[in-house]
């Protein structure tokens, strides 16, 4: 940590600011420039937590050298990390597809979805069953009958089954139906949530908030990882922009960005970032090539009909000719991916 | 609604869509352009819930005629609303001034900042006990200990005691404590809490999210609203823009924008949106210059050694010239604001 | 075009619009919903431009129906343009592929860029000789002395050249030295510039701003494809958010948003999006993934040494396997890029 | 300047460091923190403009602690700058009010606004006479004919007069018509614009452009006052963000932000900000409140026929109202407006 001194800095104010960081048991170290005396601060920071430096007299500002996103960050685990849920990897060679509805709305439905992704190469099942929608007009989801259903069509079809969940309180209650949860962008911030799936120990995958930077979401995933849950999987799904052509802004950038500053594996869902069917396809292809480790799609047997983000879900037949580009891709990027039923 | 059709969209089309409606009981007005046709839907649009139109043959795009937001909106309530809160009102004549510190750390620094703020004119005492802080190292709050220190204050000093909760579960316990729950930035579509507290009738502070528009926000407040908890005020705290001297970007035409969209009260949050001590009193007399039905501001007797969020703390000082200044500013836009003690 | 009219508009205000309307020869078509009622307006908009519809009793808003775009827009040119300059397509089944310096600082510089990109593959070479600077202190460029060194250089190793001007009174002198001239984001709204670069008739390449939406880049566009100039490359290099890890954010979405709305050719400049040398690969090959027609990139043979921009500039070495990653990709999308010299 | 190393920095790269700033005369102050060392580099740093020092091995990042805006920052020039045009002083104690049509339209326009605003009280008139404007098909302005119309009105009235230029060529032409040219938000990265008027020793207004930061702001500026012209006004008229409701979201801490920073006077564009009539007033009085050294309002005879931004400009009446308005604000922040005809 360094303090950046105002023009005029006297040495009383830097001898104020030396006594206070002693009692502290910190030391500091000065450089004092042609227009400026930067100090910089030795020791344990944490011993720090209380005192509000950038009001002291005579300092302009505080610029931070390290890092705050420990257990997520590269500096003291510098090799990827690659997570295993029910022996499917994420995070290592292969490309992770995640495909399923936005909201699961039947029995019909979901089974129809999980047979045709599986069939295409996808070995995650996503649905949603508690939907948090902009309105509270729009439907809502089918809660925990959604999630029975979720399972069941994951058992049925060898998949594993993702789904969001909105409140701590239903932490315990989708561990038992869901093998990943997912925490969406707006709760990404839903700091008692991210605690909780923290202490389930339950595979977990954290969406980028709207107005997050890369770092301040490396910040929530660490609510998850002090917890001692390491099984945690980063998803890019656009930010806010002023652009309105799309629902929002996929930032391409934030996936190489959070892999270089992250160890944990970073997925895209495209869907979500466009809110248009025509770009799921061309944004997918463009998430892998760009070295994501994964894509989420959402994708229903018939988009005119889906209760909810009708306009972004794609059918099973345009899941099916993305599947077989993203093979070609991968192998560019020196990854793999298999494309058709699992073998 | 309007249907507006893509070139070369041809009868049958059409035909597929007036049938489609008239299935609902809805009908269709047919408005032939040069380029283009439009096609108005008439009746009841609720029925049209799991259709998704946009999905349709010779669909372009959907655009909306009425605002989603019903019971937030002007359309059927067109007066301003007041609410009153243990007798003190909100939107009414009088300018609303919310004051007190970020976390509430002690029971002397409570009392301290609840008997200044009080001698200055602020009718409402603030303070935070669960923190949401982006980083998972730094000072969470006091919890329940936080929100009796805080009746305490509040009843000794005749204030209105408003604090925030991120989590649903802490709603009833909230309300044996505070007055006015606050929905901070970052649970502003956690619609699980909204929700709860909506049903729980308690008087609510929803603060705006930083990537929401000024008509998303009105959705959200829709979440409490149609529980029946109509005691619900606004509260404008700066949005994330790619400017960077300041925390958020205080949006002051949101002020004006939703007073106009909108019968609830609007108060703005200056501290939050710079995060610079030396912005809040500005930002504090724009906001009433505006059009704001009050303001919350954060004070803290020693910022230096706050806990939380020093940099945007003014001290008990500052906060009397800045209501010393509201004065004036209020009775420009025909409002009142009493400075100094309640007499 | 549509008038929106507020809830409780009465016959007279629909009486007063009508009339207004026939006088300039323009009829209306109403549709009245429960709540609202609409007003569809037939005829030639063009006819309205020194009214202020928005303004006339009883109108809430306008929406319109036709895009401001005829030019650059697919309505009436619905199959996609492919321009060529030199010989070199941009536009077709080819990726075109655009290389060099950020700014041309000597002969040996700018000679041993071109051998070396036009040795990977790229058919045109970028340079710049006048370089918008966002502080007055940092270098400039070389100016007239900057385009004879590239012409020579392009000329050298069969190049397409490539370069900036910032002003319309460099058209005619950049017309004698370069093929392609190029318009930076921070003049995409400099008009005069845009017409006068219309009216020379040589190729241009036209950046989106950092705070343009598609469809103002393509309005932009019109005033250069209204003055006769077809030549026209779109180029997509970043918009500017809150996130700062990067120096702006590519919007990857904007390449088949771009295209879908238009015929027009449209590339991606991932150096000036990122501004990190290691980001350049995987944004170039998320370009062409994306459905991009090419990619423009800064190659600089001692990136620590360069003039400017230095941090986003990458190695000949890391251009040519960049390269060679291309032609896996671009055949996945059904396009072929020739890695390596040309035969 | 420091440089920030990565972990793991060896002696040998420090060295080489070390060695590369000698020989331009530079030194290094090293400071080794738990975690990282940090290089502190004394001397005169435009030595380095030739080197990218984050491209050496061994850096991590740059902090610059010097701002790069000299001649408009306040280290060199702490006191506040008053530029007086005509007698007219904008930046004192004196609340400077300009006001006028967005586009000159025709002799009775200008004059009878002219007339109506010195009126009130502004004591300068604002009209463009080159319209830079979105779509090509819409009033581009009467150019030089607008321009004498201006003067004329100016001069009858008693009036300083501002217009926009858009090109470097018009600068000396409108110098001999008006006595303020204004560099509005699409050009303020025209750097040969700058550069131009800055030479011209004309008056200016420099208009914050809609992706800039404040810093980047004053960056701009630097380019007008290192031509030795300190005649210079900035604008702060909104930036560009996620919000549609108005046009552009006013950004109302730059107000205080750029007032802290640079010593030049900050005024305040509340019309092209919200781009709704209905929000001039408003913002005008927050504007003031907040610690603007005035308001450039567009007022219009008649909006609902205006040629150019209509939904934007009031009424001679609504102006009226306003500045009788700004009388009481002012006074609370210590300012003077004197509200109704010059005596």
């Amino acid at each position: 940590m360094i303090l950046v001194m105002k023009p005029g800095t006297d040495a009383a104010m830097i001898e104020n600011i030396r006594l206070l960081l002693e009692e502290r048991g910190l030391g500091i170290h000065l450089s004092a420039g042609t227009q400026r005396t930067i100090v910089g601060i030795l020791g344990d920071k944490t011993k720090l937590s209380d005192l509000s430096l950038e009001l002291l007299p005579g300092v302009d500002r505080i610029v931070h050298i390290v890092e705050p996103y420990k257990l997520a960050g590269r500096t003291f685990h510098p090799e990827d990390s690659m997570i295993t849920i029910k022996g499917v990897p994420v995070g290592g060679d292969e490309i992770a597809v995640f495909a399923g509805p936005c909201a699961i709305e039947s029995e019909a439905q979901i089974m129809s979805v999980a047979k045709a992704v599986a069939a295409s190469g996808a070995r995650f099942l996503r649905g949603g069953a508690y939907k948090p929608r902009t309105s509270p007009y729009a439907f809502q989801g089918l809660a925990q009958d959604g999630l029975m259903l979720l399972r069941q069509a994951a058992e049925e079809y060898g998949l594993v089954s993702v789904s969001e969940i909105t409140s701590e309180r239903d932490v315990e209650e989708a561990g038992r139906y869901v093998d990943v949860i997912q925490i969406g962008a707006r709760n990404c911030q839903n700091f008692r949530l991210l605690t909780e799936v923290g202490r389930s120990g339950i595979p977990a995958l954290l969406k980028r908030g709207p107005s997050m930077t890369v770092e301040e979401w490396l910040s929530a995933a660490e609510y998850i990882l002090r917890e001692g849950n390491y099984n945690l999987i980063l998803c890019e799904r656009g930010i806010r922009t002023f652009e309105v052509f799309t629902r929002n802004t996929l930032d391409i950038s934030a996936v190489p960005a959070a892999k270089s500053l992250s160890h944990l594996p970073v997925i895209v869902d495209p869907s979500h970032a466009c809110g248009k069917r025509s770009l799921v396809a061309p944004l997918s292809r463009a998430a892998v090539a760009a070295g994501a480790d994964g894509i989420i799609v959402e994708v229903h047997p018939e988009p005119a009909r889906a209760l909810s983000d009708a306009a972004q879900q794609i059918t099973p037949e345009e899941f099916d000719a993305l599947c077989a580009e993203l093979t070609g891709i991968a192998s560019v990027v020196g990854r793999r991916f298999a494309y058709g039923p699992r073998s």
